[in-house]
């Protein structure tokens, strides 16, 4: 059998495996791992989510065997809907929310919902390479707006915008962007809002780390001063309940339904329904904000932790950036200075990060820039990797 | 803000309304509902699964609730191969498996993977109606090939390959294929795999109803036969363990990894990895062939009661199949009747089931053909509903 000739156009231009091959040199024993993404264990409910189980499989087995609706579970899309009511001022009147298997199937299914091969989408420059392969499979064009302090470059944005009708989407992580760190300001969240409407471009706003502020104050999301239906929302419980579970919910306008709810039945039909009945009985019964209080201590101590490491090791001419919460620290290494290879030489030494070409558009182009995370190492292996690390950038730096 | 000019071409032609409709009103209380294709309740093990969540939250709770791979959790995977191997000499040297949130998505995966869109699939005509909206999402081409009492109507299919360059996939539910119970022949078999090897197209084998067999023989599945690797498997747990866990695997040639792994991360990252640990567990730990055992059991019964049922109180000129397994019974009325029009009647005496036009690839045009699914009511209801159901066809026959 000839498979190549069988291959889809928008498939063939996918390429995972640099990254791909950059996990699977992170996960080698030994290895100081900086290049995950992943929560800290400590911050999980083990013993919480084992009791709802017990109780569940005695009292409702089949709800939570069976199969169910698409759309999510009832008392679970409820308690969400109440819950960023309170918290986050979102949902209108005209706002549909719905259950999905992670974000990144909310990722997917606005872009099924949305572009033909060769739709554009603008996005934050650098942005999360996940998402940026799903629009990928799409064979969407991307197009790269560059960051700023206080977000993507509003005005590169409306130039992009007019040079490209074909853009449909505008991504954007507004709050401890992946991988920058760097959080859009209030006046240019309500600015991209008049933008996209005036564009009549969909704002696709992924949030999965607003939640994990450890400093500084709260900026609405984009989707809470969307007065236009302009915003499909996408929050997460991966980083604030279990990632490994795979939930995340999708709001938006009640004129995106019919379309993204007959993508997600074609997808997966539903969610797994029994990891919907859990959440659902975790947020009835315990207190979520708790645990996120206990995570966001722990982040915030790891991040000040790694920080500290680098000031005391990094040689002069490496800069990086100072997160109020999120997962990561954005490094820019002296012009010139190719991150790629660096990483080579850094597994060498057991340590990993993400090199920063792999969050651009253009993924060839080499880069001094990359992204450490801080989540999930105790302090004597951010210790221990930092000082490999700044090591390393000091040989550079006199060799 | 204007949706209708965001919307993809794939999504403005898929239409997922009529079949949700019936669903609907199937889902009304007091309804004796023959739409759905649920698995018996009865079939599931929500004592062994209590048990096995209690275990791996006490001793392995990082591993259930934290990131995992896209591939699918390894020690699952391994328990499938070996059980595929044993049971239906599934798997070749060159045979990739990995788990998938369900068989929708591997219907999902497979599309993305080699339709363009205009890209063709040959079906079954009927077929099911999940996986035919899946390659509409996908904008592709479907060219129904007419179904005979041993499978496919391979004459057929083959002008229809000679025909139509553009058809990538022939997609096939080869044993009690849904909704016509029909199994596909040994013979058939083997020539559809030597007509799609000699086409270059690709065979989508989707098995959810293969080890439900009450009566007759086992065949061996397509992809047991394939030497060329032409076939894409797609084998579920929803019939035999739980629809609700989202639990299915793929197994296809090393040549086509790459472009599904891709597919999948792109998609949902990985399938919740509790869900998967849950059912290696079961697999190892308990008997699963026991399990399927008592459904078969349970459904030889139920059916051959709804048949009994049928032949007491249905008037002539109405045929149907008798299964040798699988969910359902495909009835054929008397020529020229609408059984969408019957369905409206029926509902309104309580009894819900699904016409024969939404399996078909032109849902508009009437058919005098509908599936009545036998796994999940009670005798007491199953007489009821097909008294009804009796009464209405000879009403019918009668005025």
């Amino acid at each position: 059998m000839e498979y190549q000739s069988l291959f889809s156009e928008k498939m063939k231009g996918v390429k995972a495996s640099a990254i791909r091959e950059i996990f699977k040199v992170a996960n080698v024993p030994g290895m100081i791992s900086f290049a995950g993404g992943m929560p800290a264990p400590e911050s999980f409910a083990p013993a919480e989510i084992a009791e709802i189980c017990a109780d569940v499989l005695a009292n409702n087995p089949v709800a939570a065997l069976q199969y169910s609706v698409s759309e999510g579970y009832p008392a679970l899309r409820e308690a969400i809907r109440a819950r960023i009511k309170e918290k986050f001022d979102i949902g209108t009147e005209r706002d549909e929310l719905i259950v999905v298997s992670g974000s990144q199937q909310g990722m997917d299914l606005t872009a099924k919902a949305v572009l033909n091969e060769g739709d554009g989408v603008a996005c934050e420059e650098p942005s999360f390479i996940g998402s940026l392969n799903t629009f990928r499979t799409y064979n969407a064009k991307l197009y790269g707006v560059p960051m700023e302090e206080d977000g993507m470059d509003l005005v590169k944005l409306e130039e992009t915008l007019k040079a490209h009708k074909n853009i449909k989407l505008i991504y954007t992580i507004p709050t401890f962007q992946n991988p920058s760190g760097i959080t859009m300001s209030l006046e240019k969240r309500k600015k991209l809002l008049e933008i996209a409407a005036r564009y009549n471009v969909l704002i696709l706003e992924d949030n999965p780390y607003g939640e994990l502020r450890f400093a500084g104050e709260d900026l609405p999301n984009l989707k809470a001063l969307d007065t236009e239906g302009v915003v499909v929302y996408v929050g997460s419980f991966s980083k604030i309940f279990s990632p490994g579970l795979r939930l995340a919910y999708m709001v938006f306008d009640r004129g995106l339904m019919e379309k993204i709810v007959v993508g997600k039945q074609a997808t997966d039909v539903h969610t797994n329904i029994f990891a919907q009945i859990i959440l659902a009985e975790f947020l009835k019964k315990y207190d979520i904000d708790a645990n996120i209080q206990k995570a966001r201590a722990l982040y915030k101590h790891r991040c000040q932790y790694m920080l500290d490491c680098m000031d005391a090791c990094f040689p002069e001419g490496v800069s990086y950036t100072r997160p109020d919460g999120g997962l990561f620290i954005w490094v820019t290494l002296p012009e010139g200075m190719d991150s790629s290879a660096l990483m080579l030489e850094a597994t060498e030494r057991h340590v990993a990060f993400v090199p920063g070409n792999a969050f651009m558009t253009d993924v060839d182009t080499p880069t001094n820039t990359l992204r450490l995370n801080y989540s999930t190492m105790p302090d004597d292996k951010i210790k221990e990797g930092i000082e490999i690390l700044g090591n390393l950038l000091t040989e550079k730096r006199n060799g």
